[in-house]
């Protein structure tokens, strides 16, 4: 059996090259099957097997007013503040339900079967594990969901990053000529990433005021994921899972986004297994990411089982 | 004639100490007369005496979602976004109509005069010559005053820095524990700095969701004056202006703030007279700050005028 090993240190960023590179050496990268380990485990003990991903559209918008910073006390009250544009503008892309509320951003979201929906709701998670983990005083989401059904199966726009004026310590009476804000959507099968960055762009265009210009730009794109999970190779991954961690493995989607599976599963039509090893309180992309000893030995076991039972397919 | 002067360096941070300086040191600063140069002239060339400033208070919020930044993609859709819902409380503080929509902020506010509001219209200001100073695509205000009245004579909420997430180049997919802005209030006769504190502070609360928390500190409070321009004092500071700088002086309130002003004037009693030799588009607070040379030498001409002739009042 031959192991092709692709390592990217791009993905965080939107993978910029890594389909570049593949699609022009399809000849060498051929392959029967295509294992990615960069997803999570359901919970701590619960070896899992990833068959859907949210895609990922990152946007930044600069909302500009006067033509320089003003005096808040001379110019304040008549003129155009983007720090309050930017925030009322945030502030109509989500109905009270948690809904977006870009026209046409829910089209094309296909619908969850009641066997998908059956077989979510008995995986072996727990509500209050996860509460603990987000710490908040409450939850929020789409109304109508589960909380597994809104972070795998529903598409999202989040405000990742928000800033201008003065963000010092004390005062200043500033009304800046600029405010910033970093937008992202996770899809879900079957939005298209392209449609959706038209949609977004054009309803946050159209609800600015005449009173402030403004620049959109779309960063990166990314395809939403979901296979079954028919072919053979799935329950060879499974049973080395539950070899390696002494319990049953679990199919489970995720909502974050690995856009090279999808763009890989479809230009090779192959089945794509994620075995993941992370947890989802492991910090991934914050401070003090780390990861439990017992799954990277875990994970070690499994992945030498798998690739043992492969070469006997 | 004895000059007593007082030169502080805080007033852009709110004067923490001066006001229990004065306070401590009543009889050494005892005077007939207070004359602060603090101020704008309306438009270059025009010698300006301002009768009456907007008071300020600062404001800082911090919004507090999970309590420890999370991944966008992991759990977007279920958990709250302290960014999103900053802006979404934003957005609530005004109307329509650019009004601030904070119950009560309006209640005491002085009905401006008839004769007042004429004064103001026949002033030598020009909308245009603004309109190209701040440079933005349209001006916005209260709907039912002029710029003037909006700029000198009504109460403002404006934002003047926001910031949380990610804010480096690129893309970062992460829900922030955390979201902060500074906001500030100007004031006008009669509003209470520590009424308006009270009801922003309570409104602020009271439209954020049960799934954040809010610290919410008031950082300065600074009263709003205006006072009749009728004691001799004006008339020779006016007939100064008119020969330091060729053309007669204008009575003219403005939009920014000097606390200290109305908490001396209030303290002993006397006359307060605003002669200011900047003008509006002179960058105040913001990078590249000058000023005219002909108002720096009109400035001085006029002052030695001035206190020549106070000592013969």
């Amino acid at each position: 059996m031959n192991v092709k090993v692709m390592i990217e240190g791009e993905e965080e960023v939107g993978s910029t090259n890594l389909w570049d590179f593949v699609d022009g050496h399809r000849g060498m990268l051929k392959a029967d099957a295509l294992v990615i380990s960069d997803t999570s485990m359901l919970a701590r003990g619960v070896p899992s097997i990833t068959y859907g991903l949210r895609g990922l559209n990152y946007y930044q918008v600069e909302i500009i007013g006067p033509s320089k910073d003003l005096h808040s006390g001379v110019f304040g009250g008549a003129v155009p503040n983007p720090l309050t544009i930017l925030c009322e503008t945030i502030a109509r892309l989500h109905d009270k339900y948690f809904r977006v509320a870009i026209p046409h951003f829910y089209d094309d979201v296909a619908r969850l079967s009641a066997a998908e929906r059956k077989a979510i709701k008995s995986l072996p998670w727990k509500e209050d594990d996860f509460r603990t983990m987000v710490g908040a005083p409450n939850l929020c989401g789409e109304k109508g969901f589960s909380i597994l059904e809104q972070l795998w199966c529903r598409p999202t726009l989040e405000i990742n990053g928000i800033w201008g004026g003065y963000m010092g310590p004390g005062a200043k009476t500033v009304i800046p000529s600029k405010a910033y804000a970093k937008i992202s959507t996770r899809l879900v099968p079957d939005q298209d990433p392209q449609k959706i960055a038209m949609l977004v762009k054009e309803y946050f265009r159209r609800l600015l005021p005449p009173t402030v210009t403004c620049r959109f730009d779309v960063l990166s794109m990314g395809k939403p994921w979901v296979a079954p999970y028919t072919h053979p190779i799935f329950k060879l991954a499974a049973s080395a899972l539950e070899n390696g961690f002494g319990r049953k493995a679990v199919f489970i989607r995720e909502g974050g986004s690995i856009p090279i599976a999808a763009q890989m599963s479809d230009a090779f039509n192959i089945p794509c297994v994620l075995m993941g090893f992370g947890l989802p309180d492991e910090n991934a992309h914050a401070p003090d990411e780390h990861i439990a000893l017992e799954n990277y030995f875990g994970g070690i076991k499994s992945a030498a089982l798998f690739y043992e039972q492969l070469a006997t397919l």
